[in-house]
């Protein structure tokens, strides 16, 4: 792989809210950046209805995906659909390697989002995709008129239970805690549905199943029931996609720690959105921390 | 005036991006409370071009404050138009004193977001509203065919100039420092017309007029010039609505110092965007604190 001749001033890594969002006031400002990215829209694309994000009353992942990439390609700057291996110093600039190229530059700024959390129970890694799915909206219709199960309580949980509602014959939503954690909307939404059954202190020990999944093997109060089902959406949370990055300081989840102005511990490498140990995962949030992110980039390239 | 009955879980002060978003995700999570506002939109509503608050490619800031409006008004809450003159506390509650009665709080969120800063010059005072103007947006067609000056350089500056170039014979731009502090594309777009000169390293001596202002006094480079204008827009920048809260940590400018979860040094006593010591004064950050300040004020009363 021969070395890259360009130096950029900044480099985005993703293309989420945040990523986005930098990358549009990148451009305003005139900046010389790339954006290195695999997706467009990040989780907001797999997110079925939208309703909190401030100027939409309501909207789908799809369209407020659409909407965010016709406002950045409003704009002409490079962008690159590659996939970021590693982020590493090279003297005082930034190496950046994808799986087609090396980038080099004096900033970066990752915006890599996250990628959902697995059960990590038997069964989970065999039927991936042929039963077991992270995405109710992307995979909700496969399995219309089928009986399944829905694991977590939080609104990513819930939202895919409303989704379901409409599509399955049967619904269990399964939830570890006592409580469910989503937003009080959410759980009475679903609750009005009489195909949701909602069962909390319950753990999922199995997935089963021959070629396509047949069951769920869960634990409640002491008791081991095997659910017949045909669909299992896991829907506990996610991880930061921060493993590209390895000099950078992380919290105990892998999330890149930041301040205020979206700094990292490494002078000239910022982040931004879900990728970081912002307090809150919200889409509106993300977008105003790639604002910070990318001015706070601005800042230090004038000042260095 | 009687002692109010009822105490809110929160009371939202302001209904700028900031205090929207906190109202959205309040409903949402069907908390008990009410948002006290002079005004929908806050600086949105007096802004004339938007083209960075991701989403919306161009939008008018009237259009925007529209969207913001319907969005929040989707949910039904306690809203009400009023003018907040103080926040004290009362033992473990916050008392919140407007123009119309008296409203308790076990939380609050300070977004009252900012006003324009005034230059203090003289002639500024006497001649405001007859000349004197510090919104583009609102004044600036009442200068049809006049000659203007813009005072200050950075995007409100800029953007108050390209306003004018559609409605001003012509416009002086003045800018105290050795530079523009715009984004790029801003000073571009302002330097392809003829109407416009720029004069940097030049300071605001006086306004001088009769009935009306006729003209500015500036200095540039150690001459005193009296330039021949009808209008001029103050565009320097502004200050925090902060005054109404006097028991919380400020910084010198007067904003409220949070933390990164949109806390000041009073428990229960929250604050977001443009009052705040937040390091950019932009519409989808502050749009970002407010969701922040609302999920902090939410587990604040969760964990009371």
């Amino acid at each position: 792989m021969s070395e890259p001749s360009h130096v950029y001033e900044l480099i985005i890594v993703g293309a989420g809210p945040a990523g986005i969002t930098a990358a549009i006031y990148a451009a305003r400002k005139k900046m010389d950046f790339v954006v290195l990215t695999t997706n467009i829209g990040g989780q907001v694309s797999f997110s079925s209805e939208i309703e909190n994000y401030t100027g939409f009353q309501y909207i789908t992942g799809e369209e407020l995906t659409t909407k965010f990439q016709k406002h950045m390609e409003r704009h002409k700057f490079d962008s690159r659909m590659e996939e970021v291996q590693k982020v590493e110093r090279e003297d005082d600039l930034f190496r950046v390697e994808t799986d087609v190229g090396t980038y080099l530059g004096k900033a970066v700024i990752i915006a890599t989002g996250r990628k959902p959390k697995e059960l990590t129970v038997p069964g989970e890694a065999e039927f991936k995709n042929r039963g077991v799915t992270y995405c109710a909206t992307c995979d909700g219709p496969l399995f219309e008129g089928l009986d399944v199960a829905v694991v977590g309580g939080g609104n990513s949980g819930l939202e895919a239970v409303l989704q379901l509602i409409k599509i399955a014959k049967s619904i269990y939503l399964l939830q570890r805690g006592p409580q469910l954690k989503a937003d009080t909307i959410l759980v009475e939404k679903a609750k009005t549905s009489d195909k949701v059954k909602i069962w909390t202190n319950t753990q999922v020990k199995e997935i089963v199943g021959d070629k396509l999944v047949t069951g769920i093997r869960v634990q409640r109060n002491g008791t081991e029931t095997l659910l017949p089902v045909q669909g299992v959406f896991v829907e506990i949370g996610s991880v930061p996609n921060s493993d590209i990055v390895g000099f950078v300081q992380k919290n105990r989840w892998g999330e890149i720690i930041v301040n205020c102005k979206c700094e990292t511990n490494i002078p000239g490498l910022f982040a931004a959105g879900d990728v970081t140990d912002v307090p809150e995962k919200q889409i509106v949030v993300a977008a105003g921390e790639g604002c910070k992110a990318v001015l706070s980039a601005f800042r230090y390239l004038s000042q260095r």
